[in-house]
């Protein structure tokens, strides 16, 4: 995001910004008093809103989409900024789609009655106002403020300034909507200021901002968490392993690796490196490198694998240390040999990202102990790793993938979104014994 | 604690310390491949060497005393720091009735099978390296120590220097039992280090500590809470009410109000302002007052309250506008006279911290709207704050009240110090149709 040419001092912005910040938190307490149905009729509302201002939505995306291509932005980029009808069509679809889920807030998590009589409920309540840093991709916007609104919290939305007008039409479509139901346009919060700084201010007000979820690149995702100083879900970044066992079906095991890895290289869910048992690897290697390279995967492997792959007639270039750590985001796999289901462990506990790993391995002990061993928010056995994710879990929806051990572990759903209260009913009882 | 006259630099010290938390991480899993019998035995073990140890912790203990004693520190200080043998049997039978505990390490949270197959199992597991960053009392070290390694993790202490020498001592005699079963001495880790900015190394140590835990005092807190990078579940700072409202059965709301501020005044789950009705307060306030004062409180009053307690011959300070935000810990308690039920919420959610606020109140409708209304980890309805604990929520043991939002929020038992992990089981399924 770059500076602006205009003069404003540091406190104007600052205060402005943390103006609309309480203005965040203040409008929350209405969301509070509303019963599921009336959450539900304004998402629907928000979805005839978008519909109703498509052209407006449209050509906005157009300048974003004219100045990316101005500065040159690689054409991936450019194609996860770009609208289209049935984009926004999706879009749609999403908010109707968190309309029907169950509404997480009130949901009794445990209830007990202690020997004094008092009762206890723990209940899922709202956080408050949840903050989403994200990048590029414009369906963010709506999809977070569904999610966000449904579990009862505002919310206040950061996206990078190559989505700026898409994002601002956006939410003008939403704010008509909160208009039609005399509800606060503070509920969706868009932070349009220029200043590259607006991302630290909110990551650092605590009190009002309950909860930070930053959604984009490694980059993103260690500024917030290292200079947050209010709670943060670290959402994403899945440097994911598939070990081939000596076990393994063979068959299942090529088709695991081929979606792991091309299904969509670009998600944190694929996988980057390929952990193959050695005393398999001569049978195993060139059966999946020949399906891995009908669709284009660029092999780097590791001295024994190469000779293996070199030996059948396959391509490959040899690993680089720095591979052991990438998220190739790409059409690119790792490949290495280990001795044993151990040395697989080992290997992946020192590079993996605690996102999603997985075994193919016929042998039930063997499974066991990796699904045990392997810290991680997923782990696999006989299964893609593809499958973390909020829909495939059957949550619904989600707000990304938390790779972090604290409160939300995996996809972040709704009820990830909540956080929870003990409400506890007595008839006067007291501790002491005055 | 003080900077020590030797030399060492940066690196040498803080070498040695990264290497003590690596130590602490390997150690770990050993951890999680001990059944629960043979947790349970480690911690019969360790009572064993407590009580065989007891005579060399409390010379110890008299060091630190004794050295307290010539710093003319506080005597409450004094007495939280001194141990009695009457104190080590106490730590004697909490690390049994941690033994006696169901283990979270395991348990499943939710299972649920997908229409394609897939099982997906949300699995409670241990988080790796706890660090317990605490002031004063010893009794911490052993009660921090259960908790951990019974929730699967190796744990690192640091306590203040005045406790230095008991601690030592009482982790000597624990890692007489680790020897004695053949573990690692590491799993229960004490950071004696005399340099102060131990502490950041351990809460600025991604990937090695796993969850800091601060105990103590706001300023300790506060420190941990803005510098740490590695996870932090944040306990403690009690700045909490209870109003009393206009339908209140006035005996009880008495009874309540002597309980929260007196049965223990300087924990967290006491209470600092008393919130009065004003349509009640000249009926309420001689009443709560005569009781108060029969206990040695001190009132604190707002213009309204301080003129009723003046005309009905009570003494009484006038309120400061500090006092709102003030967490006495004393014998001492601010009144106020509220308009009304919302004007109490509104005060609670302004000066509140979120940990335990409480009505007393016969209309059901105001109850409802109080527990919903209010956001702090432990509502009440009818009884005392007091109850905000780990053993009076039948949770057996705690590490501290939370006050924050994410993962675990009211009382930290073994379930709050476990994490979650998704284990999924499959027959071979892909996503993409590859």
């Amino acid at each position: 995001m770059e500076h602006t040419e205009n003069t404003r001092s540091n406190t104007d912005w600052q205060g402005i910004l943390l103006q609309k910040l309480k203005d965040a938190k203040e409008a929350q307490h209405v969301l509070q008093h509303l019963s599921t149905s009336e959450k539900n009729a304004l998402l629907e509302e928000m979805a005839q809103a978008l519909l109703a201002h498509e052209e407006a939505i449209l050509a906005a995306n157009a300048k974003d989409v004219e100045e990316a291509k101005a500065k040159a932005m690689p054409k991936a980029r450019i194609d996860r900024l770009m609208l289209t009808p049935n984009r926004i069509q999706a879009m749609v679809e999403g908010l109707r789609a968190v309309a029907a889920l169950e509404d997480p807030v009130g949901r009794v998590a445990r209830s007990f009655t202690r020997p004094n009589g008092l009762m206890i409920r723990q209940v899922h309540v709202p956080f408050g106002v949840i903050a989403i840093i994200y990048e590029a991709r414009p369906n963010v916007t709506v999809d977070a403020s569904a999610l966000a609104l449904k579990a009862g919290s505002s919310v206040v939305l950061r996206g990078s300034s190559e989505t700026l007008h898409s994002n601002t039409a956006i939410v003008k479509a939403l704010h008509v909507a909160l208009d039609k139901l005399h509800l606060p346009r503070a509920l969706v919060t868009l932070i349009d200021l220029p200043e590259r700084e607006a991302v630290d201010v909110i990551i650092e007000a605590r009190g009002t901002i309950d909860l930070v979820i930053p959604r984009g690149g490694a980059g993103l995702i260690h500024h917030v968490v290292d200079r947050a100083r209010v709670p943060v879900i670290e959402t994403g970044v899945g440097n994911n392993h598939l070990f081939i066992d000596r076990s393994a079906n063979l068959d299942m095991a090529v088709r695991i690796t081929v979606d792991a890895k091309t299904d969509r290289p670009s998600v944190c869910n694929a996988i980057e490196t390929l952990l193959v048992h050695q005393e398999i690897a001569e049978t195993f290697l060139p059966r999946v490198a020949e399906a891995l390279m009908a669709r284009g995967v660029e092999l780097r492997a590791c001295p024994q694998s190469l000779t293996i792959l070199h030996h059948a007639g396959f391509d490959a270039k040899p690993l680089q240390p720095e591979d052991d750590r990438t998220e190739y985001l790409d059409l690119i796999l790792a490949v290495r040999t280990v001795p044993d289901l151990d040395a697989a462990i080992e290997h992946i506990q020192r590079y993996g990202t605690k996102h999603s790993e997985a075994i193919v391995t016929e042998d039930p002990q063997n499974a066991q102990r990796f699904l045990q061993s392997v810290d991680a928010a997923a782990v696999y056995h006989n299964a893609s790793t593809r499958f973390t994710d909020g829909y495939e879990f059957g949550f619904g929806a989600e707000m990304g993938i938390s790779t972090q051990k604290l409160h939300a572990r995996g996809p972040v759903g709704l009820l990830e979104l909540t956080t929870l209260k003990y409400e506890i009913t007595g008839e006067g009882q007291v501790r002491g014994h005055s």
